[in-house]
């Protein structure tokens, strides 16, 4: 018998049939014998819906209002999967966040979870009743009812399954597991049986978009295994997130990123002194932008250098408008973008064993006549922007010369 | 400066234009100087959507589940209502059942409100901030929301205001006030400017839609002056339901009601013996059938007698089975039924002081030639039972001979 945390996206509810379908996975749960607490999202689209009538009423709205107004699709949510388990004989009820309670910050829209109540949940999963939580949402200072800011219930999922000491915790999702790299441009790209957490954490990070970052490192400071898999083919397998010890054959490469989802700007003959990076990067964060990867040349003169850095697309404009206004504290002589640009990475825990990775990685993009514009690294990854022209052949490439292609390719297998 | 509560239904708050509306109503109260709670319910259409959801996962469902989805509806109008105020520069904040907290007895789906904790909206009310609760909700023993049943809204409101001892409840609705008659009937209709709570106690349980029952109940017990006005034309004054001792001029009759959702059950040739009125109405309780009016003829042998009773329309099927399934404890010769029947009543306080007021109805409805099947008194109120087919005729006839006929007529205003 295990203690077992299930979540289910907005897609898994996204109408009764399927709140139906998810009712019926978590019934094998409690058949083999298991304690069960679900959390589940709003059904898709509701939150977006109910996001714009906040918007529209009023652009400026009050945030605990917002988080009182949005956190109601997944009280719908978790009521109608209580009353779907129920209808097949399942004891189960729902917890709202305030309920459990979920206690979290102050910050509304984006809050944290400070501490989670387990002892009423604890003892009522060891009757065998199934608890259906609210995701995304919690209970603020002062009885406020806060949200975790989009894509929360993953986060939630995990802060349960930490609290309640749960055995694993399985992430339900429209995708049956993390892969090697994006099946949709890579045909040979395999599903991973497990990944460590700080690969998933910079496979988030870097784009792929089935965990949140958040629940990553919540799962990987709290050691939470968290199985990613799929609600319309549960039985496939997924994906296991865990703790590097528990993976026996490491390749040196376990997956290719990429996003396009990037845009560079470069700073023309910046002076080479103290505080300049100050004057650039200041305005950027108070603008509320993001800068990603950094690269300052090496000065020629000693006196002025280039200075390039990449932002998301979306803040390109809001970017170059932050440093045109700081153009008389920064002093440069051009200000050039890009926004045709794409970052594609390589994340391996056992690159820290293997020396020569990088330079794999930089061999294989001069043969394909790709141009590394910008590079970054970390222990366990490496990034590179280039062309978005190029995007494609690059992952492909890569994907091929880490030894990551499937055999038989699964294009003969569709 | 006074303490007000301000109510509005479903299609006041139907979109976002309407609940910008709501909040330009609230504006104004608070414009005069005015603290003001205001209680929403969901937006129209929401809770019946909901409700069918659950009901389509399953008709025996958890009432409890069933509360916490459908009470979400008037979450989300809580919060869009505060933004909505916000955004015009009125101070407000949301309040849910559980954080007001209005505490209520544990029969889901239709609790009964037992107390509600003001300290700390008093508090926030002083400082000139707008309550904005969340009607129809609240919270039951175990934590768990609760609601009130249909039209709970008006009875938060109402029991809002007797826990806030505040000046006046104002029911903002589709309608601008209470009328003598049907207006869509009766044109020569008047709106009252007063009405008794008795009186609207009677109103409101045969039939007239204006105040839900348990609203005006509540009202009378706390003497909280309720004001019915319309949200749409707020201005042209409403009716005050109050004390009888603060309305001066008293017609004998207030009124004119009808319903025509009525059905009559007739047994012929009971035994005339005790025990019988249980063998008969006991099986009808058990099915869940509300009797209304009931007539028992003198019984011409002292042995047998014939019982005629009066059940909603759509309760007739069930009603006859359950004397059916009975018959054999009751002992009846015949049973039949007629449901193409209606009940009009006549209203007033002023019936206390005034004899002959039920003998003039009895006179005109035979004047017109309609003959009535069953009669029933109260204090304030005769109700006869007619067919259907007359009760335009005989509601016209009536209103005429009360002296409620408006001058001018409003059918020339029209």
């Amino acid at each position: 018998m295990a203690k077992i945390v299930m979540k289910f996206g907005g897609t898994s509810v996204a109408d009764l049939a399927r709140i139906r379908g998810v009712a019926a996975l978590v019934k094998r749960e409690v058949d083999r014998g298991n304690q069960v607490a679900v959390v589940v999202s709003a059904m898709s689209g509701e939150t977006n819906k109910l996001v714009g009538w906040v918007k529209d009423l009023n652009p400026l709205h009050d945030a605990r209002e917002y988080d009182a107004v949005v956190a109601s699709g997944e009280q719908v949510t978790a009521g109608l999967t209580a009353i779907a388990l129920s209808a097949i004989g399942v004891s189960a009820r729902s917890w709202m966040g305030w309920q459990v309670a979920i206690h979290t910050s102050g910050v509304h829209g984006s809050a944290r979870i400070l501490d989670i109540d387990t002892a009423e949940m604890n003892a009522q999963l060891a009757t065998g009743q199934v608890a259906v939580v609210a995701g995304f949402q919690g209970v603020a200072p002062g009885n406020r009812i806060s949200t975790l800011g989009r894509g929360g219930s993953d986060t939630s999922a995990v802060a349960l399954a930490a609290a309640l000491k749960a055995d694993r915790c399985d992430i339900y999702t429209d995708v049956d597991g993390v892969y090697t790299s994006d099946p949709r441009i890579v045909t040979r790209a395999q599903r991973l049986e497990k990944i460590s957490y700080e690969e998933m954490l910079e496979l988030a990070s870097l784009g792929a978009k089935v965990l949140q970052t958040r629940s990553v490192e919540m799962a990987m400071v709290h050691r939470v295994p968290v199985r990613v898999l799929s609600t319309f083919d549960p039985d496939k397998g997924g994906t296991l997130v865990c703790d590097e010890e528990d993976i026996v054959e490491k390749n040196p490469v376990t997956g290719i990123a990429y996003t396009r989802d990037e845009a560079k700007i470069t700073l023309l003959r910046v002076p080479d002194k103290p505080g300049v990076a100050a004057a650039i990067f200041g305005p950027l964060a108070e603008s509320g932008v993001n800068v990603d990867m950094i690269v300052q040349n090496v000065s020629e003169d000693g006196r002025r250098t280039d200075l390039t850095f990449t932002v998301g697309r979306a803040d390109l404009d809001r970017a170059l408008d932050a440093i045109r206004n700081a153009a008389p504290h920064i002093g440069y002589k051009d200000l050039v973008s890009d926004n045709s640009v794409a970052k594609v990475s390589i994340i391996g825990i056992g690159m820290r064993a293997h020396p020569g990775i990088a330079q794999t990685m930089f061999k294989t993009l001069a043969e394909k006549g790709i141009n590394i514009q910008v590079i970054s690294t970390s222990e366990i990854k490496v990034s590179v922007l280039i062309s978005e022209d190029y995007v494609e052949l690059a992952v492909r490439a890569l994907h091929s010369v880490y030894d990551l292609d499937a055999t038989p390719p699964q294009a003969v297998e569709a």
